[in-house]
């Protein structure tokens, strides 16, 4: 559970299927000196595709990093890939929303502290107070940012200026305001959404009470990347539990909490370690 | 797992929650010489409504059944009552339709011949020929009924005559047609189908193509009445699994059949022991 | 949500199978008033016994509560039943004792100030200081009582102390000692510890570096009532996560506090709840 | 779902960790004009060691495979592997052992049959006649090895013979008889056996009645490479599923059979897909 060392990096690579990537890859990364530590590679013959994350350590990373990349993009172009290469330290920094419900921050925080989620958290941002005292317990910033459909611009704007240029990943961990387009078209695939329901069963408001009156069986919570459409972006990872006639609407609100907590913690640190790829509205998480 | 006693019965009771359901049911059956073998009860205190499921054993009771109704009616009136008294012995009297896949089919005569599905099979109807070698096979009767939209109302008289009067329940164990208003009114509650996804998410055609679209991480599979709408009778068994960026469509569908057969299996079992109670097209099941 | 009505009351009753019991028992309530809520009766036939768990509310509950354990009891002898009857309000009293590990203790208290857990909490009591701030900033008392094994007789005498006489349950939390046969005895059915595997697989000591070495495919955790047998009480509750060959004996021990936390809280909450009877070492739980 | 391409291989790989291993492999096939489609990697830097899964295409694979064996060699002295490379095509040749029950038999088969399991399975050997209906349905030969305590060698003699030098792998698909050390010997990791306990728990005779004993609120069932000490080898995969104080012995059986079945099929199919890497009594499973 120690941090990864200094020299631990990841890469995240897509690309048309073609004979010779892996090859080339590692043989990149051994000429450099690099040791493979996990890598993980899939080619879906239908579709044509390529999909790979390797987890490596090279000797003084940190200070080769820009040459690397550069080197690698001469690699890439012939590939015509897709990629990213990461540092997986320092560790990435995430800044929470959350309006008055205190489950999934309380889990994500709880993960923090006990080592799990290997993140900064320099800022909480929630358009209600009530949550003030268990942020600051943390030793971690609060910042009440009041807003409503009519104060939205505003808001975001302040939002916006406390994120400054600092923050690496958004988490909404049931933060009830749906976020403006031209905010999400900041941060693409870096913002994170806990949807209480399976989507895309009971898209929308109050899915709960939706499953309620469909009397379904089980219910879910899904974590999402937040696009422009609402409850519409790459799902990273879902969850559900069994529910019976004995559950009313409250019960599986109560349920559903504890769904909504473990997916959206699961789906952060997966993010975290840079095992998610977006491609095509889907994302390929590599566990 | 030997069948029950000629003598053991059951009851469902739906009623207005009201004082004395339970003491007037039990002393019913006390006074009657009735023993109570297991007896589940629940009140939804929000809604006022009342729910109780008896199983029971009571000397002579395919003799007394008649009279035993006829006197439980007064009670039942009394307390606004909608109710069924059942045997439960013989066992209930099934049809499987089905197209060619043979996994919900092969699941169910596996377990009814395992003496895990305590049901006669008179009869097993499909649109194909593929199947009939299957069903022969365990000793059931097979018959094949080509059904198309233009011929539908000409298949549903045949099936209909197949049918007769002797049949108590109707499985769709992946039957690829739609049923008409008309024959689906004539078996209310009666007819149970395993839809291919987990409900209300992707209903209608290809549902896992649908899914793999989406990008979810657990497929499902949906057992439910068939009503009038397509896909939103009542859901009585719903399960999923997990799924990942290395299964393609033909994965998901493989995936598929296995939940499918299980929750078709289970719901049908649930049924077959008068487990099942429909009310405001949801279900409570007594397991 | 709400807490129940000062007028809700349970029974749990144990007896060998006979006729007439529920309708005596409902008879009883119904006689005196009494409106059943929530049922759940199972007669086992192989080996002949009775179990019912009752939840009613009856006018002035409180108040009549000794003249009905009064009455009831000539009942209770008629059909040699073992019985209890308890009061839904006020809730239970619970002490937990917590070594240095948080996860169980943050996941108690999380759920109880969320009200999912129906209790009070008057006193945590570790054998470190660890958990102090923690337990200190949910405004509850925390006690630290060193305890080793040489000095475990006077331990447990200041703990016996602490509890008094109003705590009706004692929760361990991952308390890393060994409670004395002469402690146990004084709280039958009434210390509930979290075992960190799948009992009775991996019993005593490091089950998780037991569970890597033997290569197990699931890790699990057992809550259960502690007896005077070593991790042998009866067991209330167990879940199980998938692992695999990347997850090395830190990362099962991270995964086991996930279902540790999960399975202790569900155990705790059907203990408050008056859900679970315990018969022959072996538990009936009622959900 | 369509067999896989004759030049389709597989290589596993074990050896200590040390860099360049990875690079090493992939540029070994890729001069070789191999195009890797799969391929799983992953270092334990605890304790130093290296395993890996490479599925590829490389043309005329089946000519070349002697050759392309000779120069690996090389390549794995110097990296001091553990290796083995094998065609995707032809499948492999499957024996399934069986006494009475037939429910794992029946899964196997329908598996095979829906093109699930690809395999051949020239031969089902029995200690009874019971079964020879079934499997003679699907046109597979049916051998009765009448078998018991005292003519086991006898009858191990007789096995062997049928056996012959044609088959790849044998199932014990509820095989209720103890193999000899001398005939488990012949078959290092090659015997996949069904255990229905979830091992190490209630290993042994008679573990559905050990578990209704020990009250356990989950059953399960563990699949396991065969060796010299009854129920200790390495275990490829297991399930669990939830059970109740409604199930009595016969019940968990019945519940118990299902998880046997599904997690036997599973194992069967990731053996013949070469994706079980045994080391130190332990699996890697690359999924």
């Amino acid at each position: 559970m120690n941090d990864p060392s200094a020299d631990r990096g990841r890469m995240l690579i897509y690309c048309p299927d073609r004979r010779g990537v892996v090859a080339a890859v590692s043989a990149f990364l051994f000429q450099r000196s690099g040791n493979l530590l996990d890598m993980d590679q899939h080619t879906d013959p239908t579709e044509g595709r390529f999909f790979m994350r390797v987890e490596f350590e090279l000797p003084s990373l940190p200070e080769r990093l820009p040459a690397l990349e550069k080197e690698f993009a001469q690699l890439a172009s012939e590939f015509s890939m897709t990629w990213r290469m990461t540092l997986a330290q320092p560790r990435k920094r995430v800044a929470i929303f959350v309006s008055k419900q205190d489950h999934c921050l309380t889990e994500l925080l709880w993960r923090w502290k006990a080592g799990e989620l290997r993140a900064e958290v320099p800022l909480v941002i929630s358009n209600h107070e009530d949550l003030r005292g268990t942020v600051e317990s943390y030793g971690i910033r609060f910042e009440h940012v009041p807003c409503t459909a009519a104060t939205r611009d505003a808001a975001e704007a302040r939002q916006s200026e406390l994120l400054g240029t600092g923050v690496d990943l958004i988490i909404l961990a049931r933060y009830m305001q749906i976020l403006s387009p031209g905010f999400v078209a900041r941060w693409p695939e870096r913002i994170i959404n806990i949807h209480h329901s399976f989507l895309p069963a009971f898209a929308g408001a109050n899915p709960y009470a939706q499953a309620y009156q469909r009397g379904v069986k089980l219910i879910g919570a899904t974590a999402h990347y937040v696009t422009g459409e609402l409850d519409a972006g790459p799902i990273i990872d879902q969850g559900v539990e069994r529910v019976g006639h004995r559950d009313d609407v409250e019960d599986l609100k109560r349920i559903g909490r504890h769904i909504e907590r473990v997916v959206l913690a699961r789906a952060v640190a997966w993010h975290l370690e840079d095992r998610v790829l977006v491609h095509a509205n889907r994302t390929v998480v590599f566990t």
